[in-house]
């Protein structure tokens, strides 16, 4: 499977790079926005494409063209202005949901946040919130075969491979490696199109847990 | 008619609120945030309900309860930051939408701003296009029976009652008593349901403008 990981220089886009390209004989595809980190990528020999967030439509569908699959596991980041919020956290990812429908790649994961399908729960950063809820809406509207994954708090810490996973959970933390994991796990499980769950860390292995969803 | 405004206290709704009960006969009612805007609309024999963009669903369905149609035309304005962009244009456009469905009002008019459907002409604030852009495809994916208005530069001289209104148009400024006017009009002709346009002066009479859209 060729799979587009937009995003792929970010800590949790770097894994699934890795898991992809190592674990599971797929090939993923960097894009990123720096011509340096095209040269990294492929210097470790792994394709990438240089595109941004902040082009075309066009552009990121020229990106995608022969992929199977999009991971979408893009950010504005904390240190940046909610304008960038705005414009890559909701409208950087409206454009990727778009540009999967023009070059007729199917499959995309999206990486989003925990509760942010459920207002009532967000008691922090409400704006970043309300941009990862209508991404993931227009996501849900499309005509993609989407799985949406809502991680709890990120840790650098290294995965332990047990997570739980269910349309709504207590807020919890859960280490970057289970949430690449968990994609690399998504992208070769049907099971999971259609479906949106929150992911945190838990006592099952990712397959059982996924199961339940 | 029973017509909850939404941002009735603002420059465009104030005038939607005095067209909708001296012209048309039709009875709107003032959503507003402050208890002395509530008290100064029904000084003036208007109704008026309490309740914020900031609020729950259940807040926003309640207060259209037993109206027959909802006028958004709220914004967070040009003096705050983009979270409140994001909460309100956007999150609060979308929690008006899922409002309306929740209490069964099916009419919907939403002013939104000239190109916000078309990222190519986003050449300023281009944050701000984003949430009225997404706010818009929220309301055209739901059950409503909606019309989206897409006005140029608002001013505030007097409107001239002539207009021009397609669903691309070069950009151009428009009195905001001629939005009003419009809004009112379009109220009135189911011929504008599911439409979408950009509004400008121009040298039609609003009834013959939105004849051609």
């Amino acid at each position: 499977m060729k799979v587009l990981v937009i995003g792929a220089n970010g800590q949790i886009g770097k894994q699934v790079m890795d898991k992809l390209s190592e674990t599971t004989g797929d090939i993923p595809v960097a894009m990123v926005r720096k011509e340096e980190q095209l040269t990294d990528f492929k210097n470790r020999g792994m394709e990438a494409v240089h595109a941004s967030l902040t082009g075309t439509v066009e552009d990121l569908a020229k990106a995608m063209q022969g992929c199977d699959a999009v991971v979408f596991t893009a950010g504005s980041g904390g240190h940046t202005g909610y304008d960038q919020t705005l414009l890559i956290d909701l409208d950087g990812a409206g454009k990727a949901i778009e540009a999967a429908e023009k070059a007729d790649v199917s499959r995309f994961v999206m990486v989003s946040a925990i509760h942010a399908n459920d207002r009532e729960k967000w008691s922090a950063i409400e704006p970043y919130m309300a941009a990862k809820h209508y991404a993931d809406k227009m996501l849900m509207n499309s005509s993609l075969d989407y799985t949406i994954v809502r991680p709890g708090g990120l840790l650098n810490e290294p995965g332990i491979g047990k997570v739980k996973a269910a349309a709504s959970l207590e807020r919890n933390t859960i280490p970057r490696e289970d949430v690449a994991a968990t994609i690399v796990e998504v992208l070769h499980n049907d099971q999971t199109i259609y479906k949106s769950f929150d992911l945190v860390t838990g006592e099952e292995t990712i397959g059982e847990a996924l199961k339940g969803i």
